[in-house]
């Protein structure tokens, strides 16, 4: 049976929306996974178990809670923050979508440096917002200036910030949002999934402005990104805003769970934060000794690098199948000619990207 | 430490955003909780078991599937349609609120009968839309008359039709969508959340018309309220545009196992909803021998009444105190002035429902 024509409902469609380009993401399946910034290694077994016998006591066909108390009051206490200033979302990306939709009226204007996570564009976007990127300097450094300039010439609604920043591994400088914040009129989302690995936090900013949000993510450093995780953090008036353009529910009763656990036993995973950071900083310097390729600073669990002799595409495809190593091919990204994005993995993995990379170049 | 001053900071927020109203919910604990219309047992053990263990197994540090093709070949199979046409999401409402997103730009209108689930007009109220209620019927039923001629009268670009509705009970009459599609130019969501109950479906739409867009969710018949899982039926082209508002990665591999298992043994899962619908249908007779109510006629696992002699408000907080069950207070809503909505739950809930009320009307 052939299909409807479909011309008449794309018609009732956004143009912004038909405009847009989706999200998309090519996986083979290969044998090293570093193409997502994914933790390492998995959950530990206990960790798991305990979770896992937590869900399967609790009623399936009840909603979970409509406002995890217990839950935001553990958050709130890891950042000496208060419990009505939290959100918690399913991933991070919901509360960036809620932030998004509560400020981005129709042609607002979002300032986000560039490259940057291609998600703020595209919320942005479907939103009806203008999104105004503003390059980064050299090495992929923020420029606080163009920022700042940018942000106050277009009236900025909102000025997004992921520090460090997906894909770059670039860090804020001390000071920067603070700057930001006494400098312009808009709201600052502080996009900090990375930031267990490296860089400073904008949190302690809560106590001086309002206009500060600061988003974090269990899917990194916490290594449950199967489980979708994520929370925002901002003065309770705020939080009660954008909580309005949250669904209720919206984290299911299993995640709920395993984010309970997981903040108990928060100290195992600031461990194996630890030791990402140590594998980062034992593969970038390695990485540096290779020819053909420059690689940028990173304070994040991954590195950019830009391939100059043999080009980024082929090295991505031949890590692939000569290699089973599956990494970020971010080269056809403006900005990002030749780039490619590393993920930082076990220490076996790491051996195995630089020794494929070694063969590569050679 | 006192809290920063937040107003410049909420001046930056929309408007709309700010006049609406945040969805909330009271929910003392009691006995037997009939207020959110969920399923009246849990997931059967040795199914929950079986999810449990297929989730012990997947690595919880990688991020769920991109787009989950098994299980939207499952779900389309079930309904005779196409994968493409098929978007997964955590739990309905993010596909009611994604395909909103796409549709209603800042001053769109978007019609509803009203009374209906509270969460349209609060998205659209988010989304800087303008949301015409048109008032059901007698009994509640649709006034598909007014429907129509509001839609065309105000150019409606989306019109939203929960059937059976939320929270009246009433079902679409027969040919209701596809005289809606006929005669106006609207995208016509139908959330057929309750639909398993009873009432038409618009499935067979699809094929007829490109502006109709479906959705289904496993929090009600199929028992998975705290799994968060439901989907959307849509035109291919459709889809794709819905998805771009919608996040990646959104639903939880945990949830996604939940949903192919629970499809597996949706024979299972149907068996329960015949068990509710026959309860639904012993309780409503036997409602409608007591004094002092107005029962409604209803097609979902719930059943809405108005109370008569009694004030609302003291049925309810009897209900809770002197008996303790927990129904779902209405009657604070426009149209629904001393109602009441009571979930189907077992029938020694029903039956402890229906001898509470005896005694409070006697």
């Amino acid at each position: 049976m052939p299909l409807p024509d479909s011309s008449a409902a794309l018609n009732l469609l956004k143009p912004s929306v038909r405009a847009a380009v989706a999200y998309t993401l090519e996986a083979p399946i290969v044998a090293r996974k570093l193409n997502q910034n994914e933790a390492a290694v998995d959950v530990p077994e206990d960790l798991k178990r305990e979770i896992l016998a937590r869900a399967a006591a609790l009623p399936w066909h009840r909603y979970p809670a409509f406002a995890p108390a217990q839950l935001s009051a553990a958050i709130a206490e890891r950042h000496g923050w208060m419990a009505d200033g939290v959100l918690v979302g399913n991933g991070s990306n919901e509360l960036i979508q809620a932030a998004l939709s509560v400020s981005v009226a129709e042609g607002a204007v979002v300032v986000a440096p560039a490259p940057t996570f291609s998600l703020y564009r595209l919320l942005t976007g479907v939103l009806g917002g203008r999104y105004l990127p503003v390059p980064l300097g050299a090495d992929f450094s923020y420029d606080m200036d163009a920022i700042v300039a940018t942000s106050n010439r277009e009236r900025a609604r909102v000025i997004v910030l992921n520090s460090p920043n997906n894909p770059t591994g670039s860090a804020l400088p001390d000071g920067a949002v603070a700057r930001v914040l006494a400098e312009t009129d808009a709201l600052v989302l502080c996009d900090e999934a990375y930031q267990d690995f490296g860089g400073p936090s904008a949190i302690d900013l809560l106590h001086q402005s309002a206009r500060v949000v600061v988003l974090r993510t269990f899917s990194k450093a916490m290594g449950m990104a199967a489980l979708r995780f994520g929370y925002a953090l901002a003065h309770p008036d705020i939080a009660r805003e954008i909580a309005k353009a949250k669904l209720p529910y919206n984290v299911n009763a299993v995640t709920l769970v395993a984010a309970e656990v997981a903040l108990v036993q928060s100290r195992r995973f600031a461990e194996r934060t630890r030791a990402v950071v140590v594998e980062r900083d034992r593969f970038l310097p390695r990485l540096r000794t290779l020819p053909g390729i420059r690689v940028f600073p990173s304070a994040a669990n991954f590195v950019l690098i830009r391939c100059e002799a043999v080009p980024a595409k082929v090295i991505f495809r031949r890590l692939i199948e000569e290699h089973g190593i599956l990494i970020r091919d971010v080269s056809g990204s403006a900005h990002l000619a030749e780039c490619l994005r590393i993920s930082i993995g076990t220490p076996e993995d790491m051996d195995a990207v630089f020794g494929a990379l070694r063969n590569i170049l050679a």
